[in-house]
């Protein structure tokens, strides 16, 4: 007998089904009728225990024991999905004998974050959890989706890398066969190299950042959302296909998504058909003005000011996300393309998220000679990032592209305050395990 | 005036538009005429180029260089696609002023594998390397696709840990805050953990294994296309899944990658319903009597045993891949499922695809009992391994699942000798650049 899940009874009313899955609750009645809710990848469905050879083989079960059930499928207004199973015999397949490190089948988890983190394996299947990497499946495939229609290739590079590249102090070790290795803190050199081959990739991956960090909304490995491609006008070009990236990534998660959206109760951003944008300097300058910290002139946005500028795009603009365009090319990386007409600014972009840097983006630079440039105005040498500049000796048009993080598109989307719940095995300075 | 592509002129017969792309090669006539071939991502077409004017604009330019072109979309029976572009007017984008390491315009490349690798980001700029990575991602989205259908869930695993899992000698360390940590050998303990959520799961990603072996089949860092899924019978549920995969793949790229297939004269897998197996003693004695070599009795095959196994089903069965069940418990890690009628044996398999291992994947034991007797008749400690035990205290159902190695497929599918061309950077004891 082929098995059936929760979500698939109403094509057998009448019939007799073999189930199987995990005991996710049980209300033993004084009457001695038994109800049973069996959780499998279909959902939640209940199961009614009368008889007292039913009843006896299930007896001292504990929770998320794993069980399969014969049984017939009736239809009951009250059940959930319309259908409950009548008549059970029960196999168990596993069963559970010790304690749950804290309960699962509760609509909030009330465990402490690191308690929660050490038994993840047991907490994830909590049904609330299981949604939040359910919609970061769908993220990645949304991008994918997108950026395929768009003639993007995926593409593989490495994480191994022979040398730090971007900034040698927030970068990994690897011991490598007796020598000097490291993790790749972005495919940021490869994906460019790239555009030179398919002009138009991408890759979704892990990259490792040895920063420092200890905080709500950084870890030390997460998964970037890497595009970069050829032949544009300038970082407005990248703005623009970002967007459709972004509007793609919501459009998929409201198609495809809808169950574990509304168990969420997950708000849908605002995102309106272009996102306002605010250049750099004017940001600095409407904060002054407006919340009377005058950070002009300083290289960098600071949290609250993200967070200013968040407020100001959703009351303005009706708009969750909002562009700031211009960082100063001192905070940027050698390989930025600067703003033609002020070069103190840059061709490159954050887009904000409900206050929060989600993207970092912009223009390259694309000639060998600005590179050469470029680095030696910053100190650094054209050995460091040999085989990277070959690229630009042999033809590389002007380019550009984006990194999204994908933890905290989750984080912001379904409003998570912590980036580690929004990872399903985090990895910060003091976690390792599991 | 919006960017045309090669493969989209068709569409531009009589009009005026505007090209980019690389200057894939320049023939000059004795006559002053002048042939360009321009190459973007969709393709190449042929520029003619008459007017004294146009052809001085490009005068010595080399190939590679960057070029925007405004041109006449013109039917050319004889022309690739069918159309040309006559009275062009050029732009120079990106200029090269260096001669390339090797011609990439010619049919074959004819550069040491060394100094392929070495220049990977212009050699791969060739239409036929193209060609191979293009697969690579069709092969990967078609993995996606079929496992999506079957209700798999996409998941991102940790490539640090905290633990060596499955043996120590082959991980790469990292120093992690002054911690000792390492690069995930394979998501094997992640994924079985999310059986216990998900049922099903996926993920596609790199794997890191410190093996001291310099062969043409083996890399450093590889792309792993891991799945796992709970409530299977035994290892036969999950070779019928993997058949369907297979089949899947091979389906999806002979839809979306005709002109791949086709430019590097791909010979499609002979890949019958159901694939033919060989149980492992009897494949043994089968080499014994057929090849006259007494490999009876060896815990492992040899890749010349592979070998013979791969014509053998190709002759006897038309089919380019084979299963080989049943390897000894001797050779397969602790978490391995025995075959319940004879005990020496596994209930794990190998595919071979054309007489090379492509896929290992098995059952695994689900009960905390039967994990704590392996790691005892082995001698390894549950310490080791505390967190990953923990899923199966809580109910884990009978469940396995396979890992297919994605740059073997890719080098068996189109005929590369070395898994080094089948990888955009590939990662070996000597090489970390670029």
């Amino acid at each position: 007998m082929d098995r059936v899940l929760s979500n698939e009874l109403s094509a057998h009313a009448g019939e007799r089904v073999r189930m199987a899955g995990w005991m996710h609750r049980i209300r033993r009645l004084g009457s001695g009728m038994v109800f049973v809710h069996l959780r499998d990848r279909g959902g939640i469905c209940q199961i009614v225990v009368e008889s007292p050879e039913a009843v006896a083989s299930i007896d001292g079960l504990l929770v998320e024991s794993v069980i399969e059930v014969e049984g017939t499928v009736v239809a009951e207004a009250q059940a959930k999905g319309g259908y409950e199973i009548h008549d059970p015999s029960f196999t168990v397949l596993s069963a559970v004998t010790d304690a749950l490190p804290f309960p699962i089948n509760k609509p909030v988890i009330n465990a402490h974050l690191d308690t929660f983190l050490d038994y993840a394996m047991v907490g994830l299947r909590a049904p609330s959890k299981q949604a939040i990497f359910k919609l970061s499946a769908g993220v990645q495939h949304g991008f994918r989706a997108v950026l395929d229609a768009k003639g993007f290739t995926e593409v593989t590079t490495p994480k191994i890398i022979g040398t730090a590249s971007e900034s040698g102090a927030t970068v990994f070790p690897v011991e490598y066969f007796g020598k000097k290795a490291f993790l790749a803190q972005s495919p940021q050199f490869y994906k460019q190299m790239m555009v030179g081959v398919f002009e138009r990739v991408y890759e979704v991956a892990p990259v490792f950042r040895a920063e420092p960090h200890q905080t709500v909304r950084h870890l030390n490995e997460y998964v970037s959302m890497d595009a970069e491609m050829g032949f544009i006008k300038d970082h407005t070009t990248i703005m623009a296909v970002l967007t459709d990236v972004v509007h793609g990534i919501l459009a998929y998660l409201s198609e495809h998504y809808t169950e574990e959206l509304a168990l969420l109760k997950v708000e849908m951003p605002l995102a309106p058909e272009v996102f306002p944008q605010i250049y750099f300097p004017d940001a600095q300058q409407w904060i002054f003005e407006h919340h009377g910290e005058d950070c002009r002139g300083e290289p960098d946005l600071a949290p609250q000011h993200e967070k200013w500028l968040g407020e100001w795009a959703k009351e303005t603009h009706q708009s969750d996300f909002v562009f700031v365009t211009g960082y100063p090319m001192a905070k940027r990386p050698f390989y930025t393309a600067a703003n033609p007409d002020d070069p103190r600014f840059s061709n490159s972009f954050d887009l904000l998220f409900r206050g929060t840097e989600l993207v970092t983006g912009g223009q390259r630079l694309n000639k060998f000679d600005d590179y050469a440039r470029a680095l030696a105005s910053r100190g650094m040498t054209q050995e460091a990032v040999a085989s990277y500049l070959e690229a630009f000796r042999f033809g590389m048009p002007p380019h550009g592209g984006f990194a999204i993080g994908l933890e905290r598109f989750i984080m912001q989307l379904t409003g998570l305050t912590n980036l580690r719940e929004a990872t399903l095995f985090p990895r910060d300075m003091e976690r390792l395990q599991p």
